[in-house]
């Protein structure tokens, strides 16, 4: 269920609540990304009370191959595994397959591959994907997809829509073959089309006219060039119903996703936050910097002005000091404030969305965080 | 400022409470090691508010190499360096610099050696070593003193007592000539002596006579016999005043500290309830488990039936599963774990002294956790 709470008078900008099984999300959101159901060097409880957030990913690629769904199924699904109580989003497992596995090939049934991780021989169809996430429990599930690579040929790209279409359609019929196990859980479309407007439009026609819950914009964030990842946005959003979220998978940088709210997204995830942690790169309102830099040796400021509690009392010298000396707690720490950036950045830009000022507020943050770097 | 509270009528077993700059301490006491500055995978706040860790360990020699110590004093000392508000103890550096540093030399003034970072030539003296105390700020700080190697001939051992005994008169005699610097830092003489009875007796004497404020055993855990690390206790113990904490360096097995507190040790440091769960062994009433068996790969149960709240939403599976799946979460669980059930032991310990039963405590919880073992 979602209901628009407010939109923008200058653009496309949306704030919403989706309602799922677990719980209520207002939007715009940032999803957090807990690939092998642990958002990485975070506590669920660090993530659910300290940092507010309501909905995390699971990756259903890596989770089915290990542990498997017979041992998740046993500690109560998803949820219960990792002890997460709000709500859950689950890939496909279609992205992974086609960024991880070897030997792939692709058939209409589905997706035959090697594991990466151990090299058996595994197949993934529309029905196994609805299934496995079915078992999951998330509250959300995303549409068993072809996410063609970048760039693609027109022939390749048409094909491949056409198939995504396909599989949807069985996706779909799966679920309500299965009402019984998928119980309230949420089945979002994912959009495909590639670079070309009119496939994107045919996409996104396909997808709307089986009606699902939500809808996503996929095949972004795979090596194109930012003009046409909004243009893959702007080509499909048009067609999508104004009642439904919109997702846009694995995106983006703090300017990109204030960028894509202002093209009527809702939902955004992206590992960006935490793994640029783990490297040492932490954000700010000035732009991200390099904590491991010798110009913060002896800084004692705090890395923002604003920091969240959890960091507030640690110098910029004694994270520098962490990384340097090799200490975990300098991963917990950068992951536990890139996520904080990121989960406020959309909680700021709902309220200006409420407040009819998100247009000011998108031209204010984007020129701050990018003067620094000019 | 040590007051005893209670002494055990079948043991030498004592409760007392240690005051110090920062706070309180009910012993006998567990302290964490944070080498660096960080006790691993945690953060202070948990090692505080979560665990009830009222002092902790800092490693003299790896932070006088990295940071160094003009960071650490422009941060406000360890304590303002790593947000740390209770209690904090260094060590004199003198046994990294036996483990760790290369190219050793000992001389009466000291100690010349490479660093293991950058193999630059440092050296370190009695006065040096009180000296970076005094800018770490700790509650307490260590005398510098030589630890002799297992075994240790006695000729050698002789000498080497001899010199820790004249070291600590000139570690007395530095902070006395700058009590302005050293504030209200307390100072621990370290008995040495290596396994020769008539030598550890020599050593309590010597620096008895100085007048420290606590004595701590040192030159165990260093590879002898466990009968050796009790017999050095026990050759010390006697020489040592009532009045006075005392603390075993390095030490132990949750069993060795239960017998150690028998023969009237109040301290304790180790890093084995850290550095083993980094490697998935997670200690337990009925002895220790590791993680990664595979017969945890569907147990639904908590690591303990008594866990603490921290972990007791993960199950045994979940936790094995993060540390398959190279999780750092797996880390920061099994570490916190371990470090309660550390914690839990001595204050569990404390409260059986004051109620007069800790020969009953000592041995079921003795028997409970070595029958698995046998
Ligand atoms: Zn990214
Ligand atoms: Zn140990």
């Amino acid at each position: 269920m979602f209901r628009l709470d407010a939109t923008d008078p200058d653009s496309k900008a949306r704030a919403g609540t989706l309602t799922t099984a677990h719980t209520e999300i207002e939007t715009p959101v940032f999803m957090p990304v807990g690939t092998q159901g642990s958002v990485k060097t975070l506590h669920p409880r660090e993530l659910k009370d300290e940092l507010g957030a309501k909905i995390i990913l699971g990756n259903t690629y890596h989770l089915w191959l290990r542990p498997g769904t017979d041992i998740i199924k046993k500690m109560g699904g998803l949820h219960g595994f990792a002890d997460w109580p709000n709500a859950l989003l689950t890939d496909s497992g279609g992205f992974q397959v086609w960024s991880l596995a070897k030997l792939r090939k692709i058939s209409e049934k589905g997706v035959t591959f090697q594991s990466h991780l151990d090299g058996s021989k595994l197949e993934l169809t529309p029905e196994t994907s609805m299934e496995i996430q079915s078992i999951l429990g998330s509250d959300i599930a995303m549409l068993f997809d072809e996410c063609p690579p970048y760039p693609c040929e027109r022939v390749y790209a048409e094909e491949s829509t056409a198939l995504t279409s396909r599989w949807a359609a069985r996706c779909k019929q799966w679920v309500e073959e299965n009402r019984a196990s998928t119980g309230p859980q949420q089945h979002f479309g994912i959009v495909q089309g590639s670079c070309y407007p009119d496939l994107r439009e045919r996409s996104a026609k396909d997808l709307v006219d089986l009606d699902f819950d939500g809808y996503a914009i996929g095949g972004v964030s795979v090596g194109e060039p930012e003009k046409e990842m909004f243009a893959a946005i702007d080509n499909a959003e048009p067609f999508l119903p104004k009642e439904k979220p919109r997702y846009a998978m694995g995106l983006g940088t703090p300017t990109q996703i204030l960028e894509m709210i202002a093209r009527g997204v809702d939902m955004f995830d992206c590992v960006h936050p935490t793994r640029s942690a783990r490297h040492g790169l932490a954000f700010t309102a000035d732009g991200p910097i390099h904590i491991k830099n010798l110009k913060y040796a002896d800084d004692p400021r705090p890395l923002t002005p604003d920091c969240h509690p959890h960091l507030a009392g640690f110098s910029r010298a004694y994270l520098r000091h962490l990384f340097k000396a090799g200490e975990i707690l300098a991963l917990r720490l950068l992951s536990f404030h890139n996520l904080d950036f990121y989960l406020r950045l959309t909680r700021d830009a709902r309220k200006a969305i409420a407040a009819g000022e998100y247009t000011a507020f998108r031209e204010d943050f984007t020129a701050r965080y990018q003067a620094k770097a000019k």
